[in-house]
């Protein structure tokens, strides 16, 4: 994530709307789509969206999934809803920003500031004259905020960016219906600084040294990537530092593909307990970890199952540096680690394993039904290509793609931490939009469930209207898997409607002709269709509805339920799928 | 709306879960559906509704839908989510039964006691270990929240569905899961205790000499009816008041169908300067105004053009009364306005015209295209029929109802005030379902448009999936109607993907045969389709799209629209379509 160089000869300053300025700003920061919905106090910033020609306005159907788009774009997204009704529609997309650490700016059109004034009982309120209570709500989930006046509007404009952009968090910017069009003296050719501060040279200088004493005394030391060290920037520094040192890495799912997989010095995914046993042994015996950008939540370490002491841990993180005990606070990996990779040389560490072992097992292979264990192998292996953008719903989909290989250049979109359905839909369409910003269009592959799908699905169509192309699988099992590995394996509360899910395309695009649907009900239909698609990306949406059984599931969700689910699923339902999970392994393709 | 009773020859105390119990409660509040989406936080509550006899659990498909269908049960309605992620995305909808004044209770899952005293890093937190925040955000749109504990339970549970009850607004209730499972003794034959507190005698007396003062001094007194006189249940105090004293009455557009509007003292529909001329006259001159419940809010009051002397005014409200300038606070309209009906004698007053007068235009008549003027009266005169439930979507169908005739025994579903887009679909499953707790199924009317209806369209799914029959009209008018009357007429971002709206019931039914789908392009169309449904409530769901002009709005919404547009609307736009409507009138059905 970096933001467009401008190099502009413009005058220095001059009289620009502060709708037009935040426009200018924001497409400094690579913006080029904005999503949201239409509402009465926003439709004077949305004049101007679209008449400018470096931005284009994405309109949803309904702020949620706006909100969800605006996440999925993997740098600075922009959301703007209207007041009240748009933004709290949208507060569970921007929490999830949030919690995810995701750089979202959410714009909200408010009443006028001389309505707000009078306290006026508007639609869109609460009827009791309170203009400052979405605001209120909206500081618990966003990293800054504020509301603009004809007074302030530059600077705080300039602030709160700049807040997004370095803690890679949402900000919320509030604009009434008369502030958008006012003028001010602004230059937009003084570009923005997003640079994090230096660390302090004395706490860095000790942080760096002891972890420099730590690594020479260590024979057997691996790294462990995890979210923040994507969130914060580092991964550049971070291939550095590898290459240099010749450490084997492991990543948590979350860290996923932060650093390529083909790496030779890749060694698998890290979920605690619920890891191949292989890499659940080389990363918990050896002498030494070294976690960057750690996010220790339950569903990325395996139902909180890591097995690492931590007095042979040393944590990189975007704001301190932990060797065993002893924190130095404030300072920062993205400074501290090129100079730790400065100081050192390479350094013998054990050899490792090939990273993914786990192969096809007897029921995968005895007939033609499309099991879970067999699906996420074959993606690996014949689906997914390099910089493939891959979206994984929370569900079976997630868990099955944590823990198959990805290709080079690709890039992972979930929700490990947060875990909101119906994410993946939505950000599947800002992801498909900024697939377009390059050169190459990538290829964005969505794995999203029935249930979670039925969240969110009217979206489609906005992927439709702008012709987009991704390849969506929709896995459909009827209902919750996920919860029925959890709690209440044959309640119906875990069923749901069945749609005619082949009729996706066509409804939510108004014709039969907007892309391709296919229906996959055995192993040979999904070659066929792997065949069918490869290797170009294909020029329509392709949409892909997968039949699987309702009580199947990857690997690593039953390994994480056997630690995170009710009593009952434990001690019954779980040993029995796992024992299916641990029968004699027959050769795969992998 | 009032508790179901209950006469029980149960023990006085006995063991029952805290779920048990807090459904027990729910019951006797009428309760018989409960919405929203299962969770791994909610699941145990959950069990405990899928085998209970007496309720009925909903799942819908995503929270904030859920959240409409328990605002549209239109009595109390519960809303189950789970921790963050479910809570977080029903908070528009919350917001809005806060604002509408609408009882719903919102129970919501959390992590276990132990997980949260931990601070554990789960998923669907905001990786802060902070589980506190979502309560907080609730406190902003709710007016009592409470979490569980085995200790305060009873107690708590009692206490906030009281409160809910009593102000009709949201209340917010966490339960961990841990508590949920808990054994308390507890006594559900004792029932809650739901009246408001009596008046202060001293103060109620003098407020009411007031008013009775007042009104013998008047020679032309009327009653204007609004939304907090059903919110604060007074419809057959107030019903017993025109009666005795034979005061015309009028209402706003949320104070529509209280009282019956075949009523022969009902004067008509008063929106400011939107009224008819002549309601607006007769409203705008009397000496006297009994005011009752009001809430005025912009698009109930044409855009604030009330021209009704505070001096002669008197307000009855659910917690004061002011007599001009004298306010008695305290003092409920409940308590007090039987008295005043007991003190006073049936009244001289002027004569009322007609309460409808306003007729079909040449434009509308003049040829087969359905006009937004032409189907208002047609809706009005030919399709809705005594005990109706009708709902109206925040843009040209509300503006579309509010103007027009309701059947006795209708009641009328929509948001003027907080004017959430969507809200109408999740509202016609709460709706529906309450329809089926009477002997005599009751007709749902559901008219939304096209854009509104893409923000929560997978909600026809649920009112499929459980055999519901509303007649739904979807105005197909290619886009978002009220913003273009509000601001940028022209402009691409009102505009919103055609969808193939009528394979609505084949896709989200699963199948082609779950109910009827029409598309009404002509006049003919229309009137065979309502003489093809008359006079029975069809069986099964009618699905019913009707082709509209984009740049066709109903009276009230272009009368609104003069008032509080845009200034280019205002000036140049609104004028031509105002002069359109004040062509020579023709005869029409009305």
């Amino acid at each position: 994530m970096s933001p467009d160089a401008q190099s502009s000869n413009q005058p220095s300053k001059k009289d620009v709307s502060i709708g037009a300025y935040l426009l200018g700003r924001l497409k400094q920061l690579g913006v080029k789509h904005v999503f949201g919905q239409p509402g009465d106090f926003n439709m004077g910033f949305l004049d101007l969206i679209e008449d400018d020609e470096g931005i284009e306005w994405i309109g949803c159907c309904n702020e949620m999934n706006a909100g969800y788009a605006a996440d999925g774009v993997n740098r600075v997204g922009v959301l703007v809803t209207t007041f009240g009704v748009g933004e709290l529609s949208a507060m569970n997309a921007v929490a999830g920003a949030f919690s995810e650490m995701v750089p979202v700016v959410h714009i909200v059109g408010t009443p006028s500031t001389e309505s707000q004034s009078q306290g006026a009982l508007l639609h869109h309120t609460l009827g009791n004259g309170d203009f400052k209570i979405y605001h209120k709500m909206y500081e618990n989930i966003t990293v800054a905020q504020t509301v603009l006046s004809h007074h302030n509007a530059k600077d705080e404009i300039d602030r709160v960016l700049r807040e997004c952009y370095i803690h890679s968090r949402p900000v919320y910017i509030s604009i009434p219906t008369d502030i958008c069009v006012k003028k001010i003296a602004a230059d937009l050719s003084q570009p923005l600084v997003l640079t994090i501060p230096e660390n302090v040279h004395e706490v860095e200088y000790a942080a760096i040294n002891r972890v420099i004493g730590r690594i020479h005394k260590s024979a057997n030391t691996i790294v462990l990537i995890d979210a923040c060290a994507s969130r914060h920037d580092i991964s550049k520094e971070l291939l550095d530092f590898i290459n240099k040192t010749g450490f084997p890495f492991f990543t948590s799912p979350m860290g996923k593909s932060i650093i390529p997989e083909n790496h030779p010095l890749f060694g698998g995914i890290y979920i605690g307990s619920v890891s191949e046993p292989h890499v659940k042994r080389e990363v918990e015996e050896a002498d030494l970890i070294i976690s960057i950008g750690a996010i220790r939540s339950d569903f990325n370490t395996g139902g909180f199952t890591y097995h690492v002491s931590q007095a042979k841990t040393i944590e990189l993180c975007y704001n301190r540096i932990k060797v065993f005990f002893a924190t130095y606070e404030g300072v920062s990996m993205k400074h501290a680690l090129p100079k730790i990779t400065a100081c050192i040389e390479r350094m013998p560490s054990s050899t490792i394993s090939p990273p993914y072992q786990h192969n096809l097992l007897e029921d995968d292979v005895k007939d033609q039904r499309i099991t879970q264990n067999w699906f996420w192998h074959e993606v690996s292996s014949t689906l997914l290509q390099e910089n493939d953008i891959i979206i994984g719903e929370m569900g079976t989909s997630v868990f099955g793609l944590m823990d198959i290989r990805f290709p080079p250049g690709s890039t992972f979109i979930g929700q490990i931490l947060y875990g909101s359905i119906g994410y993946s839909v939505g950000a599947c369409l800002g992801a498909s939009l900024a697939a377009t910003n390059v050169k190459e269009r990538r290829r964005v592959c969505l794995f999203v469930g029935d249930g979670s799908f039925q969240v969110t699905a009217q979206e489609i169509s906005t992927i439709i209207r702008h012709n987009l192309n991704p390849v969506i699988f929709l896995i459909n099992n009827n209902g919750f898997t996920i919860e029925r590995m959890l709690h209440g394996i044959k309640r119906k509360y875990n069923d749901i409607a069945q749609w005619k899910f082949d009729q996706t395309l066509e409804y939510f695009g108004g014709s039969n002709e907007v892309g391709r649907t296919v229906k996959l009900a055995t192993k040979s239909d999904f070659k066929s269709f792997v065949s069918s698609i490869l290797p170009a990306t294909p020029s329509r949406i392709q949409f892909v509805e997968v039949m699987m059984d309702k009580y199947d599931a990857p690997r690593a969700l039953i390994g994480t339920a056997s630690f995170t689910a009710e009593e009952h699923m434990k001690e019954k339902v779980l040993p029995m799928l796992h024992e299916k999970l641990h029968k004699k392994e027959v050769s795969g393709e992998q």
